[in-house]
C-alpha cells in the first residue's frame, strides 16, 4: 500500500500549494481520495496512470475537496476513457457533477456510477477481493466521511523447500496451504501441519483518511490499530476555540486519536494557510504522538518502509 | 491596455500548460475573459490584484473555458470579498454556477451579478465612462460569443506652452479645448482654433477575443481595424475538414480573418495537443497576415509597445 499527497493545504490552490488530494496505490489498483481544483494536474505531475483510477472517494461537497473532479472527469472523456467510473460521496454529488456535464454539454462515453452518502453510521462502500473499504461517519459543518482502506488476509506463503520434502503433496493441494491448512492425505491417516510447510502471510495494511472533522473520539474505534492515520489538523492547540467553531482539529486532538486508537503512523495535514511553517504541528502532536509525520507534495509514503 | 496571457491551450490541463484565460488590463481595471482550471493559480503567477477584477466574461460553456470559474469566486468568497462580482457569459451559466455554490453550501457575502447571453448578433454588454464591450458570435458546437473591448475617443491633450500665451484662457476652459473646442471669448469676438492649443488625444486601443469558432468571416466588420486580434487557430490548414468538423479554425484562416479586418496584430493560441512546437502556427499566419504572434503563458502584450 502507497500513499502519494497530492495536496493538503485548506481552502485556496496557491503556486506552491494544493487543496486536498490523495491517491493511494493498493496492489497496483489506484483509489483517489478527494479531488480539490487542480488535482489532475497533481496527477500529472504524480505520473498516475489515469486508466488505473477506476474509484474516487469525495469526503464532503466543500470546494477544496471536490472542484478538481468535473475537469478530471472531463479530460477522462477527452482521453477517450471507456471503464466505469465509481464515485462515492455525500448525496448531492451525483447531480453537482451531472448539472456540470449537462451544462457543458459534455457527451458521456463512460458510465459514471454514483454511490451517494447519507448514512451517520459506518458503511461498507466497497470490496473486492482483495481490499474493503469503509465509512468514517466525521463531524464538520456539512456531511462529511472519512474512509478507512484494508487490506483483506493475503494467502500464507509456500515454504516450497520444505514441501519438496513430501513427494505425496501436490501442486494442487497448494491452493488449501496458502490458506493456512493442514496437509491430510486421501485416506485420513496422514496430517502434516500447515505451519511445516508454510510462512506468515504478509502484513495486510490498513489506511485511514480523516478531514476534515472535529475532535470525535468515537472514531477510534473504527480506526483501531491501522497502519497508517491522515487525521487533519487545521489548527494549533492554542486555537482551540477556532477548531470547535469551525469543525476542524488540532494537531494536538489528532494525536490524541491517533494514540488511543494504537496507529502506528499520523501524517497531519490541511493546515490553516496562517500557518507557513509547519513543524508546529508535528511538534505538537509529538507530545502525545511520536510517530507523527508531515506531508510533502507528491511524496509517496510506502507502508511497507515505514 | 495590456494582455497577459494566463493560458491558451485546448481542452486539457498539464503541467505546463492552462486551458484558455486571459486578463486585460484596461487603465487598470482587470477584466478577466473565459476561466480555464487553475486559473485563480495563473493570476497568481501574473501577480493579479483579484480585487480589481470586477468583470468576468466566459465565450462558452465548455470546460478548458469555464472550470476555474467556480474555484475563483470560492476563493473571492474565503478572501472575504464584497465588492459586486459581474459575470457576462452564455444563457445557463448561472444555474452553472449557482448549483454549485448551493450543492457545496457555500455562503455569498457578495453578489454575483449574471447577465446572460442567448443573442446571436452582436450586443453592447458593458459600458463605462473609458470602455465599451460588446459581444462577437461565434459559430462553435455550442453558443458562443467573442469580446471586443474599445476604448472610447481620449481627451486632447493640453498644450500649455501654446495656452499660456493667451492669458485670457482660463483653467475652467480646459476641458472643452480637451473635447475638441475651439476657444471662443465671451462675446463671441475672438476665436482661437482648438489645433492651435491641444496636442492629439492619445491613440484608443481596442482589443478582439475570439475562440472558439470555426472560420467565420461576417465577425470581421465587428473587429474591422482592431489593434490586437486573439484568434484561435486549433489546427493548421491540412487538418481544415477536422477543423470544420469540430468547430474550430486553422492558423490559415485566422490570418485571412486578421487580414480583411485589417488588424494591426494577431495573436494565435488553442492550439491542438497534437501539436507541440507551434512556430508552425505563426509560420502558416504569416504567408497570409505578417503581424502575427504567439502567445507564452503569463506573457503581458503591453499595446502601446507592440
Amino acid at each position: 500500500m502507497k500513499l502519494t499527497i497530492l495536496g493538503f493545504n485548506s481552502a485556496i490552490p496557491t503556486i506552491n500549494s494544493h487543496p486536498s488530494s490523495q491517491l493511494l496505490d493498493i496492489q497496483e489498483n489506484l483509489f483517489l481520495i478527494d479531488c480539490g481544483e487542480g488535482t489532475q494536474v497533481q496527477l500529472r505531475r504524480a505520473k498516475a496512470k489515469f486508466s488505473k483510477i477506476n474509484h474516487i472517494f469525495i469526503s464532503h461537497l466543500h470546494g477544496d475537496h471536490v472542484f478538481g473532479l468535473i475537469g478530471l472527469i472531463s479530460t477522462f472523456l477527452l482521453l477517450g476513457r471507456e471503464n466505469i467510473l465509481n464515485i462515492y460521496g455525500p448525496k448531492g454529488i451525483k447531480m453537482f457533477i451531472e448539472n456540470q456535464l449537462s451544462l457543458t454539454e459534455s457527451y458521456q462515453i463512460f458510465k459514471l456510477n454514483f454511490v451517494e452518502l447519507s448514512s451517520k453510521d459506518s458503511q461498507l462502500i466497497y470490496e473486492d477481493n482483495k481490499l474493503t473499504v469503509h465509512t468514517i461517519p466525521l463531524d464538520h459543518r456539512v456531511y462529511t466521511n472519512g474512509f478507512i482502506f484494508k487490506e483483506k488476509a493475503k494467502p500464507k506463503r509456500l515454504n516450497i523447500e520444505s514441501i519438496n520434502q513430501y513427494p505425496q503433496i501436490e501442486v494442487c493441494d497448494y491452493h488449501n496451504l496458502k490458506l493456512g491448512k493442514d496437509w491430510v492425505s486421501e485416506d485420513g491417516k496422514t496430517t502434516i501441519s500447515n505451519e511445516k510447510l508454510t510462512y506468515e502471510a504478509k502484513h495486510s495494511y490498513s489506511y485511514a483518511y480523516c478531514s476534515d472533522t472535529s475532535y470525535k473520539p468515537d472514531i477510534i474505534d473504527l480506526i483501531k490499530d491501522v497502519d497508517v492515520l491522515y487525521h487533519e489538523s487545521t489548527f494549533l492547540n492554542d486555537l482551540e476555540d477556532l477548531a470547535r467553531k469551525t469543525k476542524h482539529s488540532t494537531a494536538l486532538e489528532a494525536a490524541k486519536i491517533a494514540k488511543e486508537a494504537k496507529v502506528k503512523h499520523l501524517i497531519l495535514g490541511h493546515f490553516s494557510n496562517r500557518y507557513s511553517d509547519f513543524s508546529v504541528f508535528q511538534e505538537e502532536a509529538e507530545t502525545i504522538f511520536p510517530s507523527t509525520l508531515l506531508p510533502r507534495e507528491l511524496e509517496t509514503f510506502d507502508f511497507e518502509k515505514m
